[in-house]
């Protein structure tokens, strides 16, 4: 078993937190955005959308889709749950990890994708789909602010996968000038809390 | 309990289909998406994204996001199982599930947003983006069509959730005359498959 990675990118980071939370150890492989080794051949057979990071289970099997393969692992190791415990809790963790990716990882990642010099001429950027993509994360950030006021972390009291999305979304928001506001006391607290986990480093 | 949503809307009809394929009934609430119901105050107390669907259960929780609320009724009424059975096929199950949203109904989607008279001043559009939305998804049948060649479904050989979006996202790529090739004869036989069982009319 195997993941391959690029420690760099945004949703390697969210697999290697899970991992930390549950205390799992797998082999990472680079594989080079920098030099769009995503792009080539050999690696389009193991995930033909190129994206990272990617499993590789013993048996050969390619799992692809960070979320995808972090639910690998809520199910062969099961403690601590990050997906939520019992259907009403599950589906509560689930709305949180999708509103976390919908409304601000897709934001912050949108935003350097259509205006950053690193995927110049590699995909096709409108600048102004990244300045829409921009004020959506930064007025998500603020109803976010709102949300945090009455509880410990994004999808209730309990960390979940829900608040390593929006860890890895927010802070990707730094590569064009997405910050939480200094007004913003509930989301600091939680960004504090969040970040001080040795998960984190990971 | 019951469910808020709007019958020509594309993500309630993924839990339309859903409850249909596990043979559950839940009452339906129709919010008006046309005269901006949803972004009305006392909608917003129900889900502050203003999105369709949210299911509301007897205690008064609300759970918004399709896929969360599938997951619901997933593990309250585990059959017929469609989220996979197992780490490794619930794994691959949900890789296909996000990439038939992330590369098609979220395609078919931006596309329609960013160029229909029906979101003029609703959000901000820019024309240019939805026809890189157009363009990705019409690529991405072209892949899939090549996926389907030795499968009967979209994760494998069972009807899953990732066949639910990828119908729903297809069906919704008319609006912008985004279809399947009439040479994408694996894609073909598949759409027509799922479109015949009974669920699609949901």
């Amino acid at each position: 078993m195997k993941i391959y990675e690029f420690t760099q990118a945004p949703n390697p980071r969210r697999v290697r937190i899970f991992l930390a939370e549950k205390g799992i150890t797998v082999p990472l492989e680079q594989v080079n955005l920098a030099t769009a080794d995503n792009r080539k051949p050999e690696f389009l057979k193991i995930n033909p959308m190129g994206g990272l990071p990617v499993l590789e289970l013993d048996d050969g099997t390619h799992i692809a889709e960070s979320v995808a393969v972090c639910r690998y692992f809520e199910e062969t190791k099961p403690e601590p749950p990050l997906f939520g415990v019992g259907a009403k809790d599950k589906a509560i963790v689930e709305m949180w990890q999708r509103r976390m990716e919908l409304e601000i990882l897709s934001m912050t990642a949108g935003s350097f994708r259509n205006t950053s010099d690193f995927f110049k001429g590699r995909i096709p950027q409108v600048k102004e789909y990244g300045e829409v993509c921009k004020n959506a994360a930064l007025k998500r950030l603020e109803w976010l602010d709102t949300e945090l006021a009455n509880r410990q972390f994004i999808a209730g009291d309990r960390y979940t996968i829900a608040d390593i999305t929006a860890l890895v979304g927010i802070d990707f928001g730094r590569t064009t000038g997405i910050k939480i506001g200094e007004n913003q006391k509930n989301l600091g607290r939680w960004h504090q809390a969040v970040s001080s986990r040795p998960s984190a480093k990971a």
